[in-house]
C-alpha cells in the first residue's frame, strides 16, 4: 500500500508553509513497539483478535518512507510524506504522522511569519505558560526554531533540542523586594551579562525607565556592554520610542528594548511600520498555540494498492470536491528561474524520466491551476529544478542523515529567500503554482468518472 | 510567599469555564526533582551561580496548595490555585503550572460547550490527528472527559486515563477494498459488536447507506442490535435525513447516525435545532485545539510576602488597567439559592469567619460589578455556600484525595446543572458576578494609590 500525507489549504491563509517534525516522527517510528502491557490494555478492551494482540507483539515498521527535509517550503496537495509497506503498518502510524507533521509544521510556518513582519529582527518564544500541553510547548520551541526564532524561555526545550535560551525577569521579581531599584540592582548583581530589566510593574515612564537607567549605568561603568529593558503592557509604540529617547538622552544608546504583550505578526508589521524602535520581540502564546489557525488540515490517504507486484491508484472521491483525493505514486519538481522558485510539478515516479534534469525542454510543461484547472500556463524553460521527496527509510532502515536544527533553520532562511516577496505577503498573498502533470490529471480525471458511478 | 493562579477573561466569550488538570499537576509538582544531566546542562549554560545549582539538587516542594477541585466552575479574577512557600520552589513551578491549567480548563470547557450545544447527546472526542503535539492530544482527552466527552479515540488516552475508547472505520479501509459491499462486509464479520460503517467514500446516498443496510440487515438478523452509519462530508443535516429515512424503511431504526467533519459548538447547536437525526458528534480539531481561542489567559502572581511571621500583600498595577492584581491571601465563597448558584465573593482568609456558614445575614453582603465596581448589589439572603478553595498540599504532604475521572465528569455535569441556563447560552451569554469584599476592595485600592506614586 502507498500512502500520503497532504494538507489542504495554507493556514493563516499564508503564502507557504515550512516543513518540519520530520526527525522526532521518524525517530519514534523506528522505536515503536507494543509492550506487554500495551498488549494486555488491547486485549482488555474485547475489541481485537487474538491473531492482531500477537501481531502486535513482534511489531515493527519494515516499509519504506519519503518526505520532504526539514525546512522545505511546502504548498497544498502536495504529499509532503509518503509510506510504502503493508497496510497494517501504514495505519498504526497515521495518527501519530498526523499529530507531529501538523503541529510542527503549522508553528514553524507562524514564526517564519512572525519573523517576515519583524522584517528579521529577533523573535524570542516566550509559549510554555500557555501552549496546549507540555508537549505543546516543547514541540513548538523546536519547531520556532526551524521557523527563524533566536531562542526559546523554555529551559526544557534548550536542553532537549540544543536551542539557545533566553529570558528576562519576572514581574514577581520586582514585587519580592521593597522598591524597583532594589529589585534590579540585584538582578543586574546577579545576572550583570543578561541584564533586561522589566519597567512596567508600577509606572513605566515615571518610575521603571527612569530606576532602570540608573542600574544601567552602573552596569556601563563596570564595562558591561550588553543589556536592556522590557516593555510587557501599554502602548508599545509609544513607549518604545519614549523609552528609547530617555534611554539615548543617559548615554546608553547600546541597550536593546525588547517588547511582549500577546504579540502576533500583525501587531509586529505595523509596530515595524511605525518606526518602533524595538530591537527583540518576545512572542508566546500567539506562537505556540498558531493563534487564528490552530490546525493544519494535514490528511493521511491510501494513493495505491499493491496487487499482484503492481500498483493500482486509490482515489476518495467524496461529497466535498476539496476532499478528491490525488491517485498513485507521486513525487514533486520544483522549477526555478535564476533568482525565485517559479512552480511546483506533482508528478508520477513512473514519469520521472521525462522531468528531471531539464532546464529547457522540448515540450513546454503544462501547469494547471491548483483550484480551476481549467486555467493553465505553460512553462518552456527554467533554470534549475529539484526533486523534493527524499529517500528517508527504506526496508524498515534509516537511509537519511538528520541535519541539526542550526542547519534546518538556515535552510529555511535560503529557501524563502527564493520565494518572491509577493507570496511571502502576511494578507493576500500571491497564489502559488502547484500543478499536476497532464497525465496524472488524466488518471485522476478518470477515476473519478469511473467512481462517480461503479462498482 | 504566596501566589494566586488565576485567569482574566472567559474563553470563547463563554458565560463559565469547567477547571481541570489538578490531579497530573499535583502528581508532576510531588515529584519535581533535577537530575545530575539537568544540572549538567544548567551549568553548561553558564548563567547561575554554584549555590543555586546545589540548591536545586536537592529540590523537592515543601509549601502549601489550594486549589478548586476538578470540575468546578471558575470565573475570571478568581485565585484557581493558591501556593504557600518561598520564593524559589513557587517560582520553579510557574510556567508548568500555567501549562497544565490553562490548556485543560480550556479544554473542559470548550467540550462543555459542546455538550450543551448538542442537548447531552453523546460526543465522541476525535482529535489525535490535529492536536498541537502529542500531549495536546493526550491531556485534551482527560479533560474533554471532564468537560463531558463519552469516549476518545486516542488509545493511548484511554490506556493512560482509564476513558472509554470509541472509533469508526477509516476510508483508506474502504479504499483498500475493491469495493464498499467487500469492506463494509469485512468489517462488520471482525467487529460484529461495533460495526458503525463510514458511508462517504464515493457516494453517500446511492452507494454508501444502500449498501451500509445490506450490511447491517445481516447483522441485525444474527442478533446483533448495536451498529450504525457515519457521515463524514457534505450536507449533514439532509444526508443525515434522508440517510435516517431509508435506514427506518429498512427496518433499521435502531441504526445510529454519527456524523463528524471540522464540527464545533454552533455548527452542532444548529444541526440540532433544525432537528438533524444525529446520535453521536464525533469532534475532532475543534475540540481538542479550542478552535476560536486556543489559550486561557491564566497567570501567576505574587499576592503576599512574608516578613517577620507576617504577610504584606503585594501588587501589580500595570499600565494596563485590567493587568492590575488582586493583592492578599484569599478564598472564595459561592452563594446558592435554593436552585441556582448566584454569585461568588472573594474574601480574605482572616474574614472567612464573618462569610462562612450564614444563609441569612445581620448585614447584607455587597457584591461589585466584576468589571465596573461603581455598580453594586446586595444580597441579604442565600440558602447555602461552599467555600471553593481547597486545602490539597501542606508542607509538601498530599492533604487530598483525587476522585477518578468518571467521578469528576459526574461533578461537572451537577455543578453545571446549578447554573442558571442563561450563563450557558453559545452567544452573549449572562455575566456571573463575581465580587471582592468591601474588605479586599479597600486594600486594593489603597494599595493602588500607594503604588502610583511611591516609593
Amino acid at each position: 500500500m502507498v500512502f500520503d500525507m497532504f494538507f489542504r489549504r495554507q493556514p493563516f491563509k499564508s503564502g507557504y508553509s515550512v516543513f518540519a517534525g520530520l526527525e522526532p516522527l521518524i525517530k519514534a517510528i523506528m522505536a515503536l513497539r507494543f509492550t506487554d502491557e500495551d498488549i494486555k490494555y488491547l486485549r482488555k478492551l474485547k475489541l481485537f483478535k487474538k491473531e492482531f494482540l500477537q501481531y502486535l507483539r513482534k511489531f515493527k515498521f519494515t516499509g519504506d518512507i519519503y518526505a520532504f527535509e526539514e525546512g522545505e517550503l511546502v504548498f497544498p496537495n502536495e504529499p509532503l510524506i509518503r509510506i510504502h509497506s503493508n497496510i497494517m503498518e501504514a495505519q498504526l502510524l497515521e495518527s501519530f504522522l498526523l499529530n507531529v507533521i501538523n503541529f510542527q509544521t503549522l508553528i514553524a510556518t507562524k514564526t517564519a511569519r512572525i519573523i517576515e513582519a519583524s522584517k528579521g529582527r529577533n523573535i524570542l518564544e516566550f509559549g510554555l505558560r500557555r501552549a496546549q500541553g507540555i508537549d505543546g510547548a516543547l514541540s513548538a520551541a523546536r519547531a520556532a526554531f526551524i521557523g527563524g526564532a533566536s531562542a526559546t524561555s523554555n529551559t526544557a526545550a534548550g536542553q532537549r533540542f540544543n536551542i539557545p535560551v533566553k529570558g528576562t525577569m519576572a514581574h514577581s521579581w520586582i514585587m519580592a523586594f521593597n522598591c524597583e531599584l532594589e529589585a534590579f540592582k540585584k538582578y543586574a548583581e546577579l545576572y550583570p551579562e543578561n541584564t533586561t530589566l522589566l519597567v512596567d510593574t508600577y509606572d513605566t515612564l515615571k518610575k521603571g525607565v527612569p530606576i532602570a537607567i540608573k542600574v544601567l549605568k552602573e552596569l556601563k561603568k563596570q564595562g558591561i556592554k550588553k543589556y536592556g529593558i522590557r516593555l510587557d503592557s501599554g502602548d508599545l509604540e509609544y513607549l518604545s520610542k519614549q523609552a528609547r529617547k530617555m534611554l539615548d538622552k543617559a548615554g546608553l544608546k547600546e541597550a536593546k528594548i525588547v517588547v511582549s504583550n500577546e504579540l502576533n505578526e500583525y501587531i509586529i508589521e505595523q509596530l515595524i511600520n511605525k518606526d518602533a524602535p524595538i530591537d527583540f520581540f518576545g512572542v508566546g502564546t500567539h506562537l505556540v498555540t498558531a493563534q487564528g489557525d490552530p490546525s493544519l488540515t494535514g490528511v493521511y490517504k491510501l494513493v495505491a494498492r499493491r496487487e499482484n507486484k503492481t500498483y493500482i491508484p486509490s482515489i476518495k472521491v467524496s461529497d466535498n470536491p476539496e476532499k478528491i483525493t490525488n491517485p498513485d505514486i507521486k513525487n514533486i519538481a520544483r522549477l526555478y528561474n535564476s533568482k525565485f522558485m517559479i512552480g511546483d510539478l506533482i508528478f508520477l515516479e513512473k514519469e520521472k524520466r521525462n522531468i528531471v534534469k531539464k532546464t529547457s525542454l522540448k515540450e513546454p510543461l503544462t501547469f494547471y491551476h491548483p483550484e480551476y484547472d481549467y486555467k493553465s500556463l505553460k512553462i518552456d524553460k527554467y533554470h534549475r529544478s529539484r526533486i523534493l521527496l527524499k529517500n528517508i527509510v527504506k526496508n524498515g532502515k534509516l537511509k537519511y542523515k538528520f541535519p541539526s536544527l542550526q542547519e534546518i533553520q538556515k535552510r529555511t532562511q535560503k529557501h524563502l529567500k527564493t520565494l518572491d516577496p509577493s507570496f511571502k505577503r502576511l494578507l493576500n498573498p500571491h497564489l502559488y503554482k502547484v500543478s499536476n502533470t497532464k497525465k496524472l490529471r488524466d488518471i485522476k480525471l478518470d477515476m473519478i468518472k469511473k467512481w462517480g458511478q461503479a462498482p
